[in-house]
């Protein structure tokens, strides 16, 4: 039988919006004025931090609100329902949703701290990671433990900083990391180097996956954006830099062909023989696309070892299925597919609050795409697979 | 029953090496110094080109080689088979590998004209152009009308001569231009302005498809490569810019994602309805994504259409059905989801010399993921999807 009602769902993907108070509730007080904070322009609200202006963008916040008003625009908190921002709410909207537990990433942040990354005052950029982390571990996961999935962000231009925060965030009970798909284009040395092997040992040690979402290295896929430039959502919204040519609906189709890089880049890299125990989170990277890249990868390194500096020994496909976990919301030929993937390696998610969300129908939809896989599998592939990955055990009712 | 002998293979994607008179036979007196001439250097045969060297890439013939002894080095003609740059040896290799009838894209031009795009002198550069599609049209396909597929290149920098070249090699016999997989990290206008639209009417009205290349816009997909800026494979090997960190294996792995980059563009540019019979060959770029791109293009067309600038009544799975062939050299996960694909827009290719390619086994290994593929199928995927694509009938024996 597919989807039941004992099965628990745990989304490895929802998304909050920090409430006003986040970080001028927790920044010493000579840091306050540069902080992030909330201001009032033209009736909307938007991040103020150090003085450059963000906009809450309203496409991160459409939960609730039909297609046919969607938009880009900004927006004021009032616009969103409270599940964006508030714990309590967000209880009740997963509910409505069938969803036991969810793993929230940030938004003003950027997914992997990328706003903090491009800031210049670092000591104060490292201090706003660490707030959010405290915020989101002791203020919203404590709101339900067994229903928030502890995440950390990491100050991710540091590696001592990024290492000690790692430690620090898991003594708290972090669960996972959040890393950008794609440090190259942040400036940042590539998953080739071994600039990182500290961090994967403080993930492998504490068996912490790396979440890496797709967008976090701030790389927008697509050919017709101005020069190949990287720039991040925010700062196409906010017209600091000039519209690409092509509609949006391309690099929002695309956008998982960062995580096909970013997973192709390290089957590649000899970090997953070096660091057996280490293990990567496709957060909204859909699984559709997975036997296409591992057959080509199994393919190129087949012809190619020979010659060049990879594996000769490891088959690139044994490796994803050993490292690396997908997730979908609603992928139809990934699910025909399992079994090519590893269904042992399958996630759900809800991207609440974000236009890619099926709520409040995530369980309704999840049954129906669910319908002709068997009990076990369903039960892997909605709750197991996530709870064995991320060290999050069912709690006794 | 699968593969059988009266099954003609049609391979849409091969390749041919320029023998070293192709453009010292062509070019008026005064542009052959700076025009294309091998030159010897450390033993090894180069191109001369406006002064600069580029290396005969030894992975781009390694037809008969054993993959041990793969590599990027230079070569000499003598270290290739014949087949490479002769079309009397290559009949011979294709009667080996069981092809009856071949599409060859260039060598040194790169795919779709780039190295003449990015050269100073542009009225060389285009009787580059022209001489390279008279040389592949009168010399080598009128070696065997019946077994060689014309294709043109395009002086890709000046759409008045764009326009004209096609139209000149039409009446040649041209059956598709090559045309870059990405405008915009050339220089060029993207899919969505009209710059190319004269170009779009010329091909629909002769029924020429355009024949996207990976690889032929000059990117290189990967997040490990120098600050993302667009270089060529020739740059790569030639050292011109600094080598990437990751191995060249991530990049042949990922190559087929620019077409998954063009073919989204051109499925949300509203070109396809414009010109209702325009048609795209998405040569050397796999199939086994097509189906998780399509279901993706679609869940988003879906949602953002009310707010965008994208058709709100095409679905792009549609479109997609009506103006693209993809093809195959051994994708067994596209195969088995044939159907969800289009049964007839899956054409196969050779790659005859480069690495990617199953020669001298091109057949048997056909006959080996077409086992369970039904006669009809079969039929319409090795040989009737390429003719009708191309225009290219079979001729009575």
């Amino acid at each position: 039988m597919p989807l039941q009602d004992h099965h628990q769902i745990i989304s490895v993907d929802d998304h909050l919006v920090e409430h006003p108070r986040v970080w001028q509730d927790r920044l010493p007080a000579k840091h306050r004025a540069a902080g992030p904070r909330i201001v009032e322009l033209d009736g909307k609200h938007l991040w103020s931090y150090e003085g450059v202006t963000y906009p809450t963008i309203g496409l991160n916040a459409v939960a609730g609100k039909p297609m046919e008003e969607w938009g880009m625009d900004p927006g004021r908190y009032e616009d969103m329902i409270p599940g964006c921002y508030d714990p309590v709410a967000r209880l009740a909207d997963m509910d409505l949703d069938g969803i036991q537990a969810a793993l929230c990433f940030p938004s003003f942040p950027g997914f992997a701290a990328g706003t903090f990354q491009r800031a210049r005052d670092k000591e104060l950029a490292s201090l706003c990671v660490k707030a959010w982390n405290d915020f989101y571990i002791d203020e919203w996961c404590a709101t339900a433990p067994d229903r928030y999935i502890p995440l950390a962000l990491l100050p991710i231009w540091d590696i001592d900083a990024c290492v000690a925060e790692a430690e620090r965030t898991a003594a708290m009970g972090a669960r996972t990391v959040s890393f950008p798909d794609s440090p190259v284009p942040l400036g940042l040395p590539s998953f080739h180097s071994d600039h990182w092997d500290r961090l994967w040992q403080v993930c492998s040690e504490h068996r912490m996956p790396v979440s890496m979402h797709f967008g976090s290295g701030g790389y927008v896929p697509g050919f017709s954006y101005s020069s190949m430039a990287t720039y991040s959502t925010l700062e196409a919204v906010s017209g600091e830099r000039p519209m690409p040519d092509s509609p949006f609906a391309v690099a929002i189709t695309l956008f998982a062909t960062n995580l096909m890089w970013s997973t192709v880049d390290l089957l590649f890299s000899g970090k997953l023989q070096q660091f057996p125990d280490l293990q990567f989170s496709l957060a909204e990277g859909g699984i559709g696309w997975v036997p296409y890249i591992l057959e080509r990868s199994d393919y190129v390194w087949e012809r190619h070892r020979y010659y060049q500096s990879i594996d000769f020994d490891a088959r690139p496909s044994d490796l994803f299925r050993q490292h690396f976990y997908g997730c979908f919301i609603d992928d139809e030929h990934g699910l025909a597919n399992r079994h090519v993937i590893g269904v042992d390696r399958i996630t759900i998610e809800s991207d609440y609050p974000h236009s890619d969300s099926t709520w409040p129908n995530t369980r309704k939809r999840a049954a129906e795409v669910l319908a002709e896989v068997p009990d076990d599998e369903c039960s892997l592939i909605v709750e197991e697979n996530a709870r064995r990955m991320l060290n999050f055990p069912r709690t006794a009712a």
